[in-house]
């Protein structure tokens, strides 16, 4: 390792496109004029309110000069994720510097007056936020809060073989435990195929106002935890500039290296083993070249340069001067000719094109995404002879479907699941890809283990890997799809919060090319957590997505395997979305041919025929289901009230799309009113047997003209270890209580109905200690109950 | 280390006891009958339907039986948190055989019929979880979600000095996020006043369906992780029970000796430094000791071993028989007398008393649970001459009561927060307990680093970690408050509705003593993210506490300084909670004065008649608002009507206990529909201004009598880097927003408003403009709008 590779030009040359990035950083935070500083820094010249963080932008800035010398160096494809939330200055300025950032708003240009916009537009109103927010050409990860910096790293990295995932981690991220297990997706990373993640940890030294730990250890318990996670590190460490360049210039010289030698000797034929990935750790003083001390308090170097190192500028004539000083610190006038535009011996240092990271098109995937090549859906339909009568595990032919999906598209589609795509019935996929694993074999691994090299499903038991992992695939241009367990679906709620956020945004940036849906498939599902118990039962992540933008949220219940078969179509074909789908994966009753499935889910919602008995009049009663489970037993209670009340109108009503629930000016799927009135008319009391809360279905349709009469039934959180038919009778969604329910409300059968409600309790006694005293499952539960609803 | 410290005596006698935990564990799994195999086996011997998880079962076994063994020898204090969560019939096995079982549930007594009744209840309906459910004695810890173990045991370990905590980590659970990070809790924990964290990383191999990251990773590289952690390892390795009985013993024998002396060197005076603490990795087989093979397939040591190793034993015979004689090498007639007695000898091994585990008071932390010692919160109130006249920052005073909290419980109270409690404004906390700092220190530190080793303000950037340790400080019987900003806490969504759910199922354990509430302080919120933007703004966690037992489940939203430290008194005396209590950290108006704040607390929602014009008539209108900016704006916006159409009789109502919008039989804190029609009016228009998504609003209250007049405005995730102003008004939350909603909702001002609504449009342009112009902060811009409405 030469360790001082910068001639002496060199040095001074990517010194210098360094202070203009510090330049630029501190002029975001402070100046609203004269942004050159051709003239005296007057109070004028500052902003009224100073926002912004300074303190890890110069460490990111440092990291994209040397990158950049790199990639120019190697002719390396290469994108920059950068872990520090508010480091944006950091990032905007040697992305601003390129020109990458002119092109998209040529506003901005590279000149004087687009400097002094730029200056004004940083976390201004309307203008650019103090994260890498999607708004900021090159950026994949906006980093607003903390922790997926190197899952969305590496996810960008998979089957993106020439890229190099250059990843600043800050050490207060490093806290985090999202980011603490991420480092573990070395295992997960093929050399021969997969491209290179470099990270490049970064102590800082401090959050907002306290120490970090990672910087706080001694250097051998750092080097030992980076190595035991399997990395190898290479240390920079300093303040002194000059010495820092050589060093950073020198590691990076030497990553570079080793990430060639790694990929040739996989590329090269042999077997492909893990091998231990070089990374950085970059250790500089937060805030570093900004004022040193400041009323007696240390800055540089400390938590006190977080944010806006000097304050009182405007009103403080000292600190005034001392901005000043500090500002030409950086020599503009060495850096930028008279017009604002960077002199022309620093632009060369930048790469050219889309080697620009600003501009790579990789961090505006969209731009390279290709459909996938799909398999004709139905050609793995279940056969449904007559409606509710065979059972199928209704994920099972969506296995065949993703393994056939993953044959067509080796490289442009990725399956992640936590140790459950066998549990969750999807293990067909294993036949076309099995699970990648890098990690140590064993002869055993054989016998069954579907692991293997060059597998492209990603199982491990880190939800908050996987998701990320997921979205950075996807936000690179590639198609993915997440199966998990519902109720630990919301360790990932602040993930799918923060990307339908990143979606939400990039609706309004006409520049960002649209990228494949994320699609989560959500099973294994509270009604069937026979052996899991009460920990289990959690439906309420669709609470969360509905709260999110209606133009990126979509929620899908599909009731039987041709349906989710279906809407697995529709969703792996559409694009900036967060699609949901919830499904159990246990045997559960087929309700729909395939034909009829595609006008259901196309419809979203719908009238079925065949089990209703309205026809050519007015129902007395609509009774409703909106999951699998659910309408399984909303359909059981149709047919008891159909067997002991054959007078009884009724029409029963299937919802796949749950926001067609929703008025049509809440959400693009939403139902007119005339439409929803039609269905679920305006007077007649409705069933609704809802998959999750049952809250959540009113929250929807609150504004329905019939809502009074809208009675719902789902989850209420009465759980333990159960039969399935103990907890549907303890949560009311059973045949029975909603057949008792029905009974309830309808006027004509207030004193008639009383003998069948008394029927349908002995039956639902006798059923349930039937199920308790046998401990039968589910499915012999239903079998033993159903012909009394056939 | 003595490498055989037992004796042939000593081996005999925990080998037997191990053997007797996994006799009981493979019962649990299968037996209906026969519980001591005294007959020949039968198919009626065997559960109808097979439930639970024998992998890991024997590896917990063996832990829980040799931490019995040290606590004996040195009289410790102890219990033990398992972190696997399938791995309940190893750890119920051993709490039955040492009777702390049988003390709570007499019916599963120690003999023949009580072993039965365990067997036939395990994870069967009504009975025991295959977790360590709340139903089992000496469990503060579940697992059915993984990833929390580690920091439950830190938890229980704070301001317990002579507490060990015994923790298996599963090698599964190890991957999650959470987990990853918690083994960093080793920095925050003070070896002269804390107990002890004894983790045993238990490399049981397998997941469901894949291989663990940590046990296929090289020896050298897990010891170098767990080093880099900050730990020293001990290895125990092997599948030979007598071989592995003695290297655990050594073990074990090595961290209890290094664990006092780490212990007495701390507590005999001299400076407090980190020590490196010891834990024992335990490698054993999955499923050890029970099938080998099956089916041609390997079992034990493989991920078939994950739940039922054998299947189909009542109707294949020899597979009946392959149970027979698994079971029987455990000789349970050595082990059990004919009554079903453990026999002597081995009982002799169990602790005695409260030594036991599951009997351990620790772990039913309200038996040791004292009230917290309060100051009188009223002696931290904001003077308020007049109401909505005086800015303070709500926080403030609240610091202030923490502060002399923790004086005055210094060993029984602690803040957690993730490096934000000084942005939240509650640093006057540090007066009286510094943030705890083991990590290395810098001579800048101290100046106002506020750093110190024996703090009890525990801050680390990863709210997974600090939840934990809340919880697991809370179970054990003490008493704290966690403060984070709004968005990140869905960080922890999942983790609340783990302890919410254990919280749920210990109202029906009349054995579990009531523990102290968790405080969740939700601050920086949504509307005032000037700097941050939309990243941060989501006050979606309230939706989520909304689908949780109503028995636990509290949600304030105080409006001013005042009304949150009574609110802060009543949560902190509470018990059995989670209180979510949702108030920003700026300067706001202040509304109440003491007296007032107390009253209005106490009532949870009330009129402001101070603000009210409709004293001793019907009003035209009513105005609400629920949380302290949404509140603010609500009366900004009573303030411009009443100003500019005096005529007007407007109601205004304030809402801090958000369950007073459900009916009284949703939840304890529910209005009768009497009350709320009192408050509401039956047909007036409602104008409801709500701090979060407007829709939970109608999810609270749809079946009230006046819904179809209730217009609510929340947050609608219109967001980006914008000023207070415009984010109000891109969210229709702002005064004149409100204002024009009004006048449009009163059918008398159809006509004679529309010069009003004008005048309010121009305003609210103005308003904006202004904002935007001069970027003006929040207080400037109010204080420039709010005499138009004063």
């Amino acid at each position: 390792m030469n360790s001082h590779p910068l001639s002496a030009e060199q040095l001074d040359a990517i010194h210098g496109y360094w202070r203009a990035c510090n330049y630029l950083a501190a002029g975001m935070i402070y100046l609203r004029g004269n942004p050159l500083l051709q003239e005296p820094l007057q109070p004028e010249h500052i902003k009224k309110r100073l926002l912004g963080h300074w303190g890890s932008s110069p460490g990111l800035s440092f990291m994209y000069v040397h990158a950049n010398r790199v990639i120019r160096q190697h002719d390396l494809n290469a994108i920059f994720v950068a872990g520090p939330g508010h480091g944006a200055p950091g990032v905007l300025a040697p992305v601003y510097l390129e020109g990458s950032f002119s092109e998209v708003y040529p506003d901005m240009s590279q000149d004087a007056e687009g400097m002094a916009t730029l200056f004004r537009q940083f976390s201004f109103p309307g203008g650019f936020g103090s994260h890498c927010t999607p708004e900021l050409p090159g950026s994949i990860h906006e980093g607003g809060e903390l922790g997926y910096s190197l899952s969305h790293a590496f996810g960008a990295a998979f089957d993106n073989p020439d890229l190099v995932v250059f990843t600043a981690v800050g050490d207060g991220e490093a806290e985090t435990g999202p980011l603490a297990t991420a480092w573990h997706s070395n295992k997960f990373l093929n050399p021969a195929r997969d491209g290179a993640v470099l990270p490049i940890l970064h102590l800082n030294g401090y959050k907002i106002n306290n120490p970090t730990i990672l910087a706080r250890i001694s250097h051998d318990e750092l080097d030992s935890l980076l190595r035991g996670y399997g990395w190898i590190p290479f240390f920079v460490e300093g303040d002194d500039p000059a010495a820092m360049h050589q060093q950073m210039a020198a590691a990076l010289d030497q990553c570079v290296a080793d990430i060639g030698a790694i990929q040739r000797q996989a590329r090269e034929g042999g077997a492909v083993e893990r091998p231990r990935w070089p990374m950085i750790v970059l250790r500089s003083p937060k805030g570093w070249t900004g004022p040193k001390v400041v009323g007696g308090h240390r800055v540089e170097g400390s938590w006190r340069a977080h944010q806006v190192p000097l304050a009182d500028v405007r009103s403080n004539p000292d600190n005034l001067a001392r901005l000043d000083a500090w500002l030409r610190s950086y020599k503009p006038e060495e850096l930028f000719d008279a017009d604002g535009r960077l002199v022309e011996s620093l632009r060369a240092l930048a790469p050219q094109g889309p080697r620009r990271m600003g501009a790579n098109p990789h961090a505006n995937g969209g731009l390279l995404r290709r459909d996938l090549r799909m398999p004709d859906f139905r050609d793995y339909a279940v056969t449904v002879a007559q409606p509710g009568r065979e059972r199928a595990m209704n994920t099972r032919p969506l296995g065949a479907l993703l393994r056939d999906t993953m044959a067509r598209n080796p490289d442009n589609f990725r399956v992640f699941g936590p140790d459950e795509n066998s549990s969750n019935k999807l293990d067909a996929i294993y036949a076309v890809s099995k699970k990648l694993w890098l990690a140590d074999r064993l002869p055993e691994d054989d016998d069954g283990g579907e692991l293997a090299t060059d597998g492209r499903v990603l199982e491990m038991l880190s939800e908050h890997t996987l998701e990320g992992w997921l979205e950075g695939y996807v936000l690179t241009g590639r198609h993915g799809f997440f199966a998990t367990y519902e109720a630990f679906v919301h360790v990932i709620d602040s993930m799918f919060n923060q990307h339908a956020k990143w979606l939400a945004i990039c609706e309004d940036l006409p520049w960002r090319a649209a990228i494949a849906s994320v699609n989560l498939l959500i099973t294994s599902t509270v009604w069937r957590q026979d052996h899991n118990g009460f920990t289990h039962q959690d439906p309420g992540f669709l609470d969360l997505v509905l709260n999110k933008s209606p133009a990126v949220t979509r929620i899908y219940l599909p009731p039987d395997a041709n349906c989710l078969l279906s809407t697995a179509d529709h969703c792996l074909r559409s694009h900036n979305d967060i699609n949901v789908i919830v499904c159990d994966k246990q045997n559960h009753l087929q309700m729909l041919d395939m034909e009829a499935a595609i006008v259901h889910c196309t419809k979203g919602i719908g009238i079925w025929d065949w089990a209703s008995n309205d026809q050519g009049v007015e129902p007395d009663l609509v009774i409703a289901g909106c999951g699998d489970i659910a309408t399984q037993e909303a359909l059981a209670a149709t047919a008891l009230l159909r067997e002991y009340l054959p007078d009884l109108k009724i029409r029963f009503i299937n919802v796949v799309d749950l926001f067609r629930m929703t008025p049509e000016k809440e959400h693009p799927h939403g139902l007119s009113d005339r439409d929803f009135d039609s269905l679920f008319t305006m007077d007649k009391p409705i069933i609704f047997n809802f998959h999750g809360y049952p809250w959540l279905i009113h929250r929807l349709a609150y504004r329905r003209s019939n809502h009074a009469n809208l009675h719902v039934r789902g989850y209420i959180e009465k759980g333990s270890i159960n039969t399935p038919l103990e907890l549907a009778i303890a949560n009311r969604v059973d045949r029975f209580s909603l057949a008792m329910d029905a009974i309830d409300r309808v006027e004509k059968l207030r004193s008639s109905g009383a003998h069948v409600k008394e029927k349908l309790r002995d039956m639902q006694i006798a059923a349930r200690h039937h199920a308790h005293e046998h401990g039968v499952d589910s499915e012999e539960i239903n079998d033993w109950i159903w012909p009394h609803g056939s």
